[in-house]
């Protein structure tokens, strides 16, 4: 199996073990160590209401270089109040004090159930022990991956390998993430590491658009977490002459930056709660801008399209009554629908496909749905999956 | 079993029966007929996308009287272009035949599937003997109302009898919708009949003020349709003085009218695909009026919590993460959530509530969550129902 951990990149050593948030035994504390120090970007939730540690990460990225992030599942320290900022700090200034770093330098997030107070003595007992194991091996890295789960059943990671310049620009992320994800946020938990040399400004506007693209382009239920953070962190290791300006160099970076996030973004909507495939929508001739990704996401988001495609039912009238209620400027007679690269709607009237063409089609493991609206020049696109019973059994039988 | 079909009111009479659209022997043609003439009064779908019936009806609601109103399920005559409207234009020529009536005071409305063309011939043929079996008798009314039904598993009927200075008023209707119901619409097919004497003004005004706080506070999966058609007719038959203006009448008229409207939406909800049972959303304390409604739509919308709702879960983490994530103005430490009577969530914290007790204020046919953003002194509210297996296995295995 090929390395694709957080650890390949030049710089970082991490580990990741039960600690005991998590009833089930399993990894619940993962720790990220950049001994050398690291620039940091990050993008959080925009949900009002925001969890302790995201309070806090949100302070603590500002600095630089940070040196290390924290991390446990199995509890989001969300709506718990100064109890709960106080326990994110305690974290920090654990970790702070078993790798002789700045507490503030430290950046933490949490996932998990909602309302409960951290276990913080066995996380602090638990941090103690992630630094004792901290390593660069592969074994580290998936340890990680795999204490960041929550309902994930597997980890994800993706990574990429460039050259700039002759020097060798390795990249590597990790993320979790099933229910609960929605657009218009950095989505659930995910870390992201690269040995990269760059300046910060470069470094955070580089992950904002790759983020912008991958992880808010993707829809499970629509709705976004109080916990969504991504942090990437970049160690400047691989001796490349440090990205100061939007050249070449930067665009090959942002370029395999974008990739590693998409991938990810794909392994999570997979992966979604009861999900068994997943579905692109790309939506052109927007008149606005925000006609196209309003429309790509008002069916990517439309449970009765999610059933169609669990079906593998080519039920268009589900897609054109989702684009058609969802406010963007539209004239029927013009409106396009193809599934794969087939027609079923065309010019405001359906076409006559060969409906067990298109089911096998969509019975894939991934498929288009492309809407032209024929009113503009604009185009978006999302990332959804299908709803299936599992879904509801996940949800209806997981008690608080 | 008490009279509640729309042949209640003085003036009107009804059939429904099975003229051949359905392929289940199911009825599937309503017509309604009022011989004196009645003001009417329609609400229809905001969604771009509009069936042809809709343009049509849309244009004939505008006379004064119309007479009947013709009504085919199986299916939707939408996305059918010219041919459509030439079909939906035969249906009402039909009834003006039959009945010796203008075709532009026919009203007409279609439901079922989308992008067929009508089997106009059978349709047609189905008027003729709809025509000649119209009766007041409560047997009528019940196939009117069973004709509208699509993946309905019940009829849905209401009545209320009012009295206005020594006349009685009497209000019935009918409404159909399974799936596919979503706010800011007239939500599905819904038929009322009354025999109150008002001005067409007033009539409207009622009419879109009972469907604004009934049908579109209603959500199941949280769009609207091509079709979505609410038609009122007033034959002026219960000798009350005509109300021409906002007075003591209109006031107990539009009360009684919004009664109805309000015990159909309730019919509809708890008829809704899949559901088990319904639950009311009351936002208050908001800093806008818009604030109010949009909270209480995401809570009511959100596939997280009409999941945990079916597996009776006081779940309040999912209520607090779908408030926050809908950009209403809150100050997550002012946030009050109640389930039932019970507070689950005050000032920012979960309380120390009885799980078992909230259980099964849940598992109650219906409940209301209040959720209190302490922010203003706006207040809205919405109708939801749960998530089950069954609505994804009815919206999955039903093949276009």
């Amino acid at each position: 199996m090929p390395n694709r951990t957080i650890t390949v990149p030049k710089g970082f050593i991490a580990a990741g073990l039960h600690c005991g948030v998590k009833q089930s035994g399993k990894p619940d504390l993962a720790l990220l160590y950049c001994p050398g120090g690291a620039k940091a970007a990050a993008v959080f939730t925009t949900n009002a209401i925001q969890a302790a540690p995201v309070t806090l990460c949100r302070e603590h990225a500002q600095n630089n270089p940070v040196y290390a992030v924290v991390i446990n599942s199995g509890n989001a320290n969300a709506c718990t109040g100064k109890k709960g900022l106080a326990a994110a700090k305690v974290m920090c200034g654990k970790v702070g004090k078993e790798l002789q770093i700045d507490a503030e330098k430290v950046l933490v997030a949490s996932t998990g159930i909602i309302g409960h107070q951290l276990p913080i003595t066995k996380i602090t007992a638990g941090i103690t022990a992630a630094a004792e194991s901290l390593s660069n091996s592969q074994t580290a890295g998936q340890n990680f991956a795999k204490a960041i789960m929550t309902t994930d059943t597997r980890a994800k990671q993706a990574a990429e390998i460039i050259d700039i310049a002759g020097k060798t620009i390795t990249l590597a992320a990790t993320a979790k993430g099933a229910g609960m994800i929605g657009p218009n946020m950095a989505t659930t938990i995910c870390v992201v590491t690269t040995d990269v040399a760059i300046s910060k400004p470069l470094l955070n506007k580089a992950f904002k658009n790759a983020i912008g693209v991958s992880l808010n382009r993707l829809t499970v239920d629509g709705h976004q977490s109080t916990n969504d953070t991504a942090i990437l962190l970049a160690s400047g290791l691989a001796e490349n002459k440090t990205i100061k300006k939007q050249d070449a160099a930067y665009r090959r970076f942002a370029a395999a930056l974008t990739n590693v996030c998409t991938d990810l973004a794909k392994q999570m909507v997979l992966d979604a709660e009861g999900a068994t495939r997943m579905f692109k929508v790309v939506v052109k001739g927007a008149a606005k801008k925000e006609d196209a990704l309003k429309a790509a996401r008002a069916v990517a988001d439309y449970d009765l399209v999610k059933c169609a495609v669990h079906g593998a039912d080519p039920n268009w009238g589900r897609i054109v009554a989702a684009v058609g209620s969802c406010g963007v400027t539209l004239d029927c007679a013009m409106l396009c629908v193809k599934i794969g690269d087939i027609f079923v709607f065309r010019n405001g009237k359906p076409t006559n496909f060969d409906a067990k063409q298109v089911s096998r089609i969509i019975a894939k493991k991934e498929h288009t749905i492309t809407v032209n609206l024929n009113a503009g020049k604009y185009q978006d696109f999302c990332y959804g999956c299908d709803l299936s019973r599992e879904y509801v059994h996940i949800n209806a039988d997981y008690h608080t």
